[in-house]
């Protein structure tokens, strides 16, 4: 970690700066951003707060104002030109039963750390998970901190030459990668799991999505099954920190790395923030 | 809070004592416990430790030891006589991604809170909850720290008669009460939801199971409609601070605190911890 604000003050000693009654920790009752910052800019911030203040009208969590987090993030990011920014808004620390405290003040948590390594010129291997996504359109599309899901996707591989685990719904459709989205090109079209009862609607997601209608580019948001993925001609990943990731390998299946996946990658080079 | 210990130690303070990696706050990666203080003894202590490393085993969480936790509460509890102990154990704190690091310490996290007024002895009235539960093999039974279903559901009503908001899943099957299991009464047999696919299950529902077959009552666990509570002789909820709660009101229907609930609700007090 680079810096760590609590409520928008750099803390001393991150690692003894969050309430026992944090309801984050309690419950997992709050939503997350994660966020690139490139030459001094956080892309695509303005979407990621938009999803994040979805997010909390979803949860019935009163966001904070959004130059409240504006501040926050241009404190934590000033002097410093590139890393990744988590940005963790919680309904607030107090109360020990489920039920909300009405006069609850949101916790906000922002952390910077180094930047990724993000390459992934040649393409990424990728595998299938076991771990299944439960199904509830409650919690579907939104980035809340209840991820037990992914953690123990994650925990499915250790394989350094395996770059992400594509994960199906408990009703067999394929929904997403642990931390990805995932589209497909079939028939010319763009195409990617709707997302109606599970999985993140992630913000590089819906930016690929209007770069490819910008260029003219069929989108289609539909039940997929891992058949269609296998009968792609092309598939690639999507992550606001990592960017498009062609995918070339699962297990042995191979794709090339196809001219929609090229061509999505360069407008997305050459969007704005 | 009376008391909170961190890992062990009393914490000067409480809002801040938490590591802002921690990974119950940034994925809600963990267990919980709450336990029911009487006398200077926690009630089926034994039970609430098994469970945890339940949880913890199905999470691949390297729970502490028993004698560590014993001890941790046995500081907590000292001179005091009733309460509910909370005991939270996380995979431990850092690693910005889903992965689980392999070296992580768990947390524990120890909190003492001054005793809940559990009476009811007239019985309960409660309420249907929209919020509904989603269906995963991996995370049913234990009680994991991912409980934004429960939070949503607790929100949904403020009237003070209403004690408890009974939970379907996405099937419509009747699983549990927002905090609470449920038993109904049925030709008299003692039944509750069949667990596999949502909800936790519950000490005081394995006590109370305990005690039924030992009076030589029959016990099914069966997928449950709301249907069948409708139809039953008898309802009731259970809880580990809060033990049995017959319940009497539900909308428009009553019903009676029946024999079988006055016999388990004796049998319990009776029984050991």
């Amino acid at each position: 970690m680079l810096l760590t604000l609590v409520n928008g003050a750099p803390v001393r000693d991150a690692t003894c700066a969050i309430s026992v009654e944090e309801r984050g920790l309690t419950y997992g009752d709050g939503v997350f951003e994660t966020m690139r910052l490139e030459a001094n800019s956080v892309r695509f911030f303005d979407r990621h707060l938009a999803r994040l203040r979805i997010g909390c009208d979803r949860l019935g969590i009163k966001a904070p104002e959004d130059p409240v987090l504006r501040e926050d993030i241009a404190v934590l990011v000033r002097n410093q030109r590139d890393g990744v920014v988590k940005l963790i808004v919680t309904r607030g620390a107090g109360g020990r039963g489920y039920r909300p405290v009405p006069a609850l003040t949101p916790t906000r948590v922002a952390i910077l750390y180094p930047p990724n390594n993000n390459a992934a010129v040649n393409g990424v291997e990728v595998r299938w998970c076991t771990t299944r996504l439960a199904r509830n359109r409650l919690l579907a599309g939104i980035k809340h901190l209840n991820r037990l899901e992914q953690v123990l996707a994650q925990n499915e591989w250790t394989e350094a030459h395996i770059a992400e685990g594509l994960m199906l719904d408990t009703e067999g459709e394929l929904i997403c990668g642990t931390s990805t989205n995932v589209f497909i090109v079939s028939d010319g079209a763009l195409v990617t799991p709707d997302l109606q009862f599970s999985g993140v609607r992630g913000v590089m997601r819906e930016q690929v999505i209007k770069l490819a209608l910008s260029e003219g580019v069929a989108v289609e948001e539909r039940p997929l099954r891992p058949d269609d993925l296998l009968a792609a001609s092309e598939a690639f990943l999507t992550n606001a920190v990592r960017g498009i990731w062609p995918v070339v390998t699962l297990g042995d299946h191979r794709w090339p790395i196809g001219p929609m996946t090229a061509r999505l990658n360069a407008a997305l080079a050459n969007a704005g923030i």
